[in-house]
């Protein structure tokens, strides 16, 4: 296999390793002690440079942290710490804000850390600001790339969006070229960009492009981890101008990648539904721990929903840490309960209660008789959804759980679910995830168990092909109040997803349906827990729609 | 009193309409009909022009609908159709969004009307990103600065941040500055600046400088009206060169208001607390207009938080659209319920139940026995709080009423409420109200009933001086959990709002105890209701801190 170089040879005596801790947003202690323990391994390598992501010493995204007085200082002192132990070890690449005089006062930066000192500095110069991107709001633009000799090889250091000029989807493109300003014979790019089914295919296109246009290796580390609804696989992929590009890790794992003379082992993409699980698990594992907690609690209604939901938990965390409430109604199913169970025993979980909520959803439905008079319909639905919102929580503060919440994204877009009732969590993992792709994962998950750490498929087969239902009135189905879900995903992709006019939606007779529904559910969304984010866009902070707002004539 | 214009005489020949609609952010129908009915008026009062705000197009702000397919064409549709009414009516100045090459392909615009054309347009050139603004997420800079004559005079139009250059507190300095452009008798600036508690003082010193520095007459026109989170006071400033700055209107009403030839009336400066319920007021009463509702329900406890909202809401809405719940439990006192009583008679309000929670609380309690064991401490406390969310939300559900949460700005800070309990709502009006200021706006009221709108003071004595008490378990008071009130705000307040470093705040003692509440409850901030902002730093869209995070070391 031809390896890196233009000659095929010419890099071979460098040894950089890619490092990808796990950091935790605005533990500047824990983040440096992270970066420290990968330092000592470089050494022990004999690396000829450790790279680290952006931001790496607050973790990506710190946010309006960077606004507070004293924080921006004390991620400065941090990176002179780390500085320190290059005296005696690897130069070290490493992402940080640093104060530089401006509008705003601030730098995304990437120190160059070497012989004991910051020896200098790159400056990002494209800012992304877009869907979760607001990167202007703290930062100023670098206007120099910063070029090193490395072992008598010449390095050009980017971050990021730096790579990106006049091709973003974000924008119709920036105007500034740090390119322009490059040469180099590798070209060394942090970052830290969240993961997007599909994103990686278009990153390695233009890695192609950038390395051809320079004529120079290009290679990406990209942070690892969760933070909030954003979610790092740690990629890093390296392109030659020869035209090839290789993945040099499966990602979804903290540590270190290993560049070297040795022969390059690329790693297959991964599948794309392998994928989503791996990064619904990073999501949850992730804001499990990092909030310091051990288990999470959700509600078993014997649906698809929550059932893939205590499946990822599982995987992410192991079924002793997953914790079901089965919370029958006088309306729910012999079957549903059965389900629940089955999955249960097939995911090995051990805890898992049954609390009937009849008595519950009675004592609220005589305390209001006097208000109401007959207590019916929508409200008496809610009712139910909300005694179970009550019990999850509850069971969530006895025990010190963290409650997740089931809905999807389907259902969380035209509202089709109970706000402070089965919308109750902290997190919502499938809140960017369609209903058609909830079922396509639940198939996938039970074709490959081992892939995911099971022995037989995990997901009761009742409950992948039964008809949803929330089962809050007798008969209910999903399919009473909601289009089939393979046509109203594609209403939906189109409209959240790509900003589609109305006029351009497929589906058209469902379209006057399908947006009202939409937009008067958006104050639900305020509310929402945390979505964990997998698709262009998702409900959060990267989607600022006005809660009161007419969105159509 | 000496008028307008650098001779005192040279403007009198000009009569100016400042209107200031109530748009609806997206309503392009709505908004183009209120700017038309004020444009009649114009005609028949013989305007010389009509001044309409930052973005009266599509309300601001528009946010991501602005990203949309189509929407910004429909919304330069709907300015051609407004243009065609000046053919036989004043000229109008007016914000609007439109399409123009660019990294974004977007300006943030004000177009002047005439002649029943779109005859020019000023482009925004400083774009606010910071706090609740984000501006450069949609729009590109403006780079020239709209002269036009207006019946022999030279107007220059700016967009509201253009008058900043180089002061706002937001960043250090724009380093761009429209005002060197600047050459005209008279500057006219519409913007759209959310109300914060001291802004318009801070507002009249700038445009007194500017007025100064350009030797030119300076009209600022504000947004009337509230959108989800910010609200707009509809005010319109006059600064002349000579050193005099005059309000032109009390603001907090939509309409219009003129400068003519007339002796110039100023109007003083609302007094802070008047002006903090007004904004309150247009708050509620514009988020439950906008969603299509007509009525609030809220839970009454007889304290002092929901008391006050009650309050407000009459004002907003008047006492028959107040609907309140009384929901006692085992740990409620006599008196609360009595003060709750006494309140609602005071008000006039006419919907007040009394539920008592006890058989749900049991149901609640006897359900999770066998899982838990004894149901006890903040669990147990929760589940009353959570059994009250559910039947405010019942109410909401079955008779359309919008519910309101009634927390204040220090419990949400340390995060002493119940997510999906008292923090139920779909907006939370005293969210960025300290409890401190809570009984100064309670006493204020009280003092001032006529003012408005009540013959006698409304809120029962026994409310305000009792001691604040959640009565989750015997004998509870807030004393017991939180540090007293006035220390725990003035730390809140340097922490929150002033960005302050740890070792820079007052009250050091309590800072180890505040400041992990603050950053532990941050995730029931992520789901709390939309918070009413009269604050430099409220809870919501403008202050964006990781939900997951370590903020001290």
């Amino acid at each position: 296999m031809l390896f890196w170089g233009k000659s095929g040879l010419e890099f071979r005596c460098l040894k950089i390793l890619f490092g990808h801790p796990d950091p935790l947003v605005g533990d500047l202690t824990g983040n440096r002690e992270g970066i420290l323990r990968l330092h000592d391994e470089a050494r022990a390598l004999g690396a000829s440079l450790l790279v680290l992501p952006e931001m790496a010493i607050t973790g990506y995204a710190p946010r309006d942290l960077l606004l507070r007085d004293g924080f921006v200082a004390a991620a400065e002192a941090s990176l002179a710490q780390l500085a320190s132990v290059t005296l005696d070890g690897p130069p070290m690449l490493v992402g940080t804000p640093r104060s530089v005089p401006g509008a705003r006062g601030l730098r995304n930066a990437v120190a160059l850390l070497r012989n004991g000192e910051i020896e200098a500095f790159h400056d990002k110069w494209l800012l992304p600001g877009y869907d979760v991107f607001d990167e202007d709001r703290w930062f100023d633009s670098g206007d120099e790339v910063l070029h090193f000799d490395l072992e008598g090889k010449t390095v050009a250091v980017l971050c990021c969006e730096d790579l990106w000029h006049g091709v973003d989807a974000g924008v119709a493109g920036y105007s500034r070229d740090p390119l322009s300003q490059v040469n180099a014979e590798l070209i060394l790019s942090v970052s830290a960009s969240p993961f997007v089914a599909g994103k990686a295919e278009v990153q390695k296109s233009r890695l192609l492009a950038v390395s051809q246009r320079t004529n120079a290796m290009v290679a990406v580390l990209n942070q690892f981890g969760a933070h909030d609804e954003l979610l790092f696989d740690g990629r890093v992929l390296l392109a030659e101008p020869t035209g090839s590009v290789t993945r040099l890790n499966a990602g979804w794992v903290p540590g270190m990648t290993v560049l070297d003379g040795g022969d390059l082992v690329g790693h297959p993409d991964p599948d794309p539904l392998d994928e989503l699980v791996h990064a619904l698990a990073c999501g949850i594992e992730g804001y499990v721990r990092k909030t310091g907690h051990e288990s999470v609690v959700l509600g078993l209604s014997g649906g698809l929903d929550s059932a893939l939901v205590a499946t990822l938990a599982a995987i992410a965390l192991g079924p002793e840490a997953v914790h079901g409430l089965c919370m029958p109604s006088r309306y729910s199913s012999a079957g549903s309960l059965e389900d629940a169970r089955a999955l249960a025993a097939r995911l090995g979980m051990v805890h898992l209660h049954d609390v009937d909520i009849e008595p519950i959803h009675e004592a609220l439905r005589l305390s209001l008789q006097p208000v109401l008079g007959n207590v019916e319909g929508v409200t008496d639905e809610n009712l139910q959804a909300r005694a179970r919102g009550v019990l999850v929580m509850g069971l969530a503060n006895a025990q010190g759980l963290l409650p997740l919440a089931t809905g999807n994204k389907s259902e969380l877009a035209v509202g089709y679910s109970t706000l402070y009732g089965d919308m109750c969590g902290a997190l919502l993992p499938l809140g960017d995830v369609f209903k058609t792709k909830c079922y396509e994962l639940a198939v996938h998950i039970n074709r490959h168990p081992q892939r995911f750490g099971f022995e037989e498929p995990p997901l009761p087969e009742n409950t992948i092909t039964k008809p949803p239902s929330a089962e809050l009135r007798p008969d209910q189905c999903d399919a009473d109040s909601l289009p089939a879900y393979d046509r109203l995903d594609r209403v939906l992709e189109a409209w959240i997803e790509h900003g589609k006019a109305e006029d351009a939606l497929p589906e058209s007779d469902l379209v006057g349906e399908i947006l009202p529904m939409v937009q008067r559910s958006e104050f639900k969304r305020r509310q929402a827990p945390v979505v964990l984010k997998v698709s262009p866009k998702a409900f959060g902070p990267g989607r600022h729609i006005p809660v009161v707002a007419r969105t159509r004539d």
